[in-house]
């Protein structure tokens, strides 16, 4: 008989983690990807911000599997699905599967307001982070060159919209930019009266997070210089600001670099699957799945990560984190591998949720895990601890955590290239 | 009285050099880049080959120079001269000067054949290198997946044009990804099959150093599994090969990665200083000056590094290396602050040959240094304690060196992103 064959389409945190459990199975494994790397995420703030190269926080996917005998590795785009004669067709070919499993994750939505994206990039990719980073360090260039003091504050005027922890993690990062980073680097701009404001349309930053870090965190991020403005709601953005709708009436924030960190949905992968195997997509565009993270009729298709639609025991969707992706990844591996067994199915995927972090500057954090709370240097510490485990677990490229010592040593961000990936390098 | 105003265009070797010997000289500075970094040029082909990311030999021009008191750097483009009035015209603004140091290097050229751009791009700046490093991978990727073995054996052909230094160096590192990098990675092809071939029209690899270490060279190339073949004149690249003049006859290259390590001309900003200084032009696209580097009838325009023409004693052109860049930079420097003081001039400009190296691959180099020749791992260490010496100069990331250490004993290269800034990427 031959083996059966598991596709899994995504090598984010989900996909990885489903082709690691499946690594010793008696499986043929293919992971497809369109990018030819796994991107460690919740650091690509850094890599925006100009700490760490985009090189440090990707694995090649081929490096991460490739002592799996039973794994081969493709680069391809999916494109479409043909779930009754179970393949998945690429756009340059198709590939067979029995199981399958979809982890397209999710990308940037603009709610509707697609116009905005060219003035607001979001942080998803590497090529998202480093023309962000282009578009940053060019602002301050500009800065110092323009003579007209209303247009030089414009262009030291620096929005991050939206308030959980990417949103605060960019902004806690742009602070240190400015006030430890460029201190000393300019002669006639001061970027320490750069100004760093994060917008959010909640009462609060990080609304996921319990009131208490909340307070914290926007107390730290007044330290690093960025201030939060809540109860805020965008609507506009253009090359040169944001108008926003306050609880006292609209207002006009005139500022040349805007960053969308407000919102994901599904991606769009979940329309395919809608199409041609059924699935009920939610508003978000993620796609609903039965509690064996299956869609209904399919049992052989998993879908697991950020593009499925999962709630907790009280009702509540799960958040879009790597943790939730690493679970179900690891659940649809082993799923399979008890189908294949012959043994009884495993009971409903149930998320065990292991806190929440967020960093907001130099040795600075919340955290919300095991059940405690911490803010500061004692949740850096935490935050540290965590990511330096799965880095190490991921990559043998130990070096990321050494040239962050270093960079907390030193308030250095060598990776500070203004490449030419943005829209603003007239000048450049 | 007003102090001297130095401008410097272009923060190269020679530009950063000059700025760094008038760091203390009572001059108003200004140094003027269209990127804000400057390049580690001589290991630009590592971050082609995935070993390095552009962040890790690139320096921020600011970070370089901030403890220079008398110094500012400007983000700008210059596009004219305004000779009669010290006037240097950027794209949008303009400076006033009383010396000009003119640093602005030299560029790829295809020899009048524009055409082969789009299918064999250059080595010059860190978005061609990550192009290169997006193709070498992608080939891969495409050999992995195509059924046919005749358009595998294509996509699993590279060619370098070019075999000085640069195209030495490329090849090598080729060689070291294929047989040992990727190794293990793929389960279809045998990466080690891989062919890559250097192309030179001369009669032997790296025409400038002595004839007995360019055959060492040849030999460690073989070692490396690339083949080298010279007296092969390139008359034609197009997306899907080369087609050469040999002494045997014509004959087609079928390679769908093609890469130019050919040729570099001075910089478009050499026919600004013809046009408005008077300047003459050498065939190279270089300039003329005279023995103390300034421009005849202008001593107030140096031109210094890869666009200046100069000769040594034996009247040969002067390779375009950072050597003689730095020296220059450094002369340039000395001479303005003699005038300055009301000394004599300072003798001719004289280029103190330390020697050259060139790095083959893993612990393999040959270097014609100290009037000795060496070739091997002995060479391969004084080319390292050489290049991390300058490095330490420039940079307060040692890192990069750690990270080779860390390399060169797990044979890892972890910078092997595909981004999307190559155009091979239907299926990425």
């Amino acid at each position: 008989m031959a083996a059966h064959r598991v596709l899994i389409l995504g090598g984010g945190f989900g996909g990885l983690y489903a082709a690691r459990a499946l690594g010793r199975a008696p499986v043929e494994l293919t992971l497809v990807d369109r990018r030819n790397f796994h991107l460690f995420q919740p650091l690509l703030y850094q890599v925006a911000t100009g700490a760490l190269s985009p090189g440090e926080i990707a694995s090649p996917l081929r490096a991460v599997l490739r002592r799996q005998r039973n794994t081969r590795v493709l680069l391809g785009e999916a494109v479409d699905l043909d779930a009754t004669r179970r393949l998945l067709i690429l756009s340059d070919g198709r590939l067979e599967y029995d199981s399958l499993i979809v982890a397209t994750g999710s990308e940037t939505t603009y709610f509707g307001h697609d116009a905005w994206r060219e003035a607001a990039a979001g942080l998803k990719t590497v090529e998202e982070a480093t023309m962000i980073r282009s578009r940053i360090l060019h602002a301050f260039e500009v800065a110092e060159r323009e003579e007209d003091p209303q247009r030089r504050k414009e262009w030291l005027t620096f929005v991050v919209v939206g308030a959980g922890a990417t949103g605060v993690e960019l902004a806690g990062a742009l602070g240190e930019i400015a006030h430890d980073t460029l201190r000393h680097d300019f002669r006639r701009i001061r970027p320490e009266e750069a100004e760093i404001l994060l917008l959010d349309g909640s009462d609060r930053v990080l609304p996921p997070f319990p009131p208490r870090l909340s307070a914290a965190a926007e107390r730290l991020l007044i330290e690093e210089g960025v201030r939060a403005r809540t109860g805020v709601r965008v609507v506009n953005i253009d090359e040169c600001g944001v108008d926003v709708q306050t609880r006292t009436g609209p207002e006009r924030i005139a500022a040349r670099t805007v960053i969308w960190a407000a919102g994901v949905r599904g991606s769009s992968f979940g329309a395919v699957l809608a199409r041609q195997a059924g699935a009920s997509l939610g508003p978000n565009g993620q796609v609903a799945v039965l509690a064996d993270l299956t869609l209904p009729g399919h049992p052989e298709i998993f879908v697991i990560g950020d593009l499925a639609y999962v709630t907790n025991e009280t009702g509540a969707p799960l958040p879009g984190v790597a943790q939730v992706a690493m679970q179900q990844g690891d659940y649809a591996a082993r799923q399979i591998e008890r189908r294949l067994r012959g043994q009884a199915p495993l009971a409903p995927f149930r998320y065990r949720d292991k806190g929440q972090l967020a960093v907001i500057g130099r040795a600075a954090a919340v955290a919300d895990i095991f059940g405690m709370q911490f803010s500061g240097f004692p949740a850096w510490l935490i935050w540290l601890f965590i990511h330096l485990m799965y880095i190490v677990e991921f990559s043998n490229r130990l070096l990321v955590f050494l040239q962050w010592g270093f960079l907390y040593l030193t308030f250095n961000r060598g990776a500070r290239l203004i490449t030419r990936t943005g829209r603003n390098h007239s000048a450049g």
